[in-house]
């Protein structure tokens, strides 16, 4: 516990804030100094794969684009394929697709038809859950492919933003929580 | 020689030809069926990671976004950070950017000013190589940064198209060639 308590305070410790981004009044959390550093890096996809080797997951599902950085690296641990979900238009075979709100307006994520076999154990990532409006939407286009989505693992997690009780009943798990902004 | 020549020949058959996208009248290789199937991603992890752990590299850069999806696990593999290559105004921090000639129009590329350490061994990735604009663009960020730029892989190279001609003398390695569109 003292070891893992550790890997979480020096990731923690990596990421930046960056003042105005995307836009005036916005603190943005930049964890590129983590993946950045090999053995950041490293220590991160460590803690997922230790966590969900244990967990009999049949394929991971990693959200564009930042999700793609550490799903890559798990699906090689875990020895699974990765099935991706994209902005609409960027997948070039038939597609479902669900869309979500945003402050202004909607998003619309993407999944090839084929990209989960059905009962399928499924692990979704990204780098962050704010909100949860990706993530939910992934969780509805992995279940319309006839997928079990065992559970959403983000490296780091605004949980004033409540995207967890969002996702419910879908367990959700973070390397790192900010409570506050 | 003959199990590098089979793997080859697996991947190469995954792949899958789209008609008319991104636009009417041209063919889109997809490389999607060899992500989504875990043995055939870990077998081009794997000859990636067998041909680049001999060559000390120190960092991959992985261009948006479906670099994203071998560098990560390559990087992991090579026990690497991961510096990105993104669209302009994704980035957060400080950047520099590059821009590169389309068909109709350009494109610009941006990094992190502290995404490399000058000296670094640097392996660009990315799925393909096609007319080589963005890898050269890539080259060309990492060596304002400072880096070495050792070799750019692809998983799939459309020779016809000439990318490895402008990226030279940089060297190039490609998993799979297409020689004809």
């Amino acid at each position: 516990m003292q070891i893992m308590h550790s890997a979480k305070e020096r990731l923690r410790r990596a990421i930046r804030d960056i003042q105005d981004f995307p836009r005036a009044g916005v603190v943005f959390k930049d964890i590129t100094p983590i993946i950045e550093d090999g053995q950041l890096f490293r220590l991160a996809v460590t803690v997922f794969g230790d966590l969900y080797k244990r967990k009999s997951i049949e394929q991971i599902v990693a959200i564009d684009a930042r999700g793609f950085l550490f799903g890559s690296a798990l699906a090689y641990v875990l020895g699974t394929g990765i099935s991706v979900v994209r902005k609409k238009g960027k997948l070039p075979y038939k597609t479902i697709a669900a869309s979500y709100d945003l402050e202004y307006g909607t998003n619309t994520v993407e999944m090839h038809t084929d990209s989960i076999i059905p009962g399928q154990r499924v692990l979704i990532i990204d780098d962050v859950l704010a909100t949860g409006g990706t993530a939910t939407a992934a969780v509805t286009l992995v279940r319309q492919l006839g997928g079990q989505v065992v559970e959403a693992a983000f490296l780091m997690e605004l949980s004033f933003l409540h995207g967890r009780e969002k996702l419910a009943p879908v367990p959700c798990y973070s390397i790192i929580n900010y409570q506050t902004p």
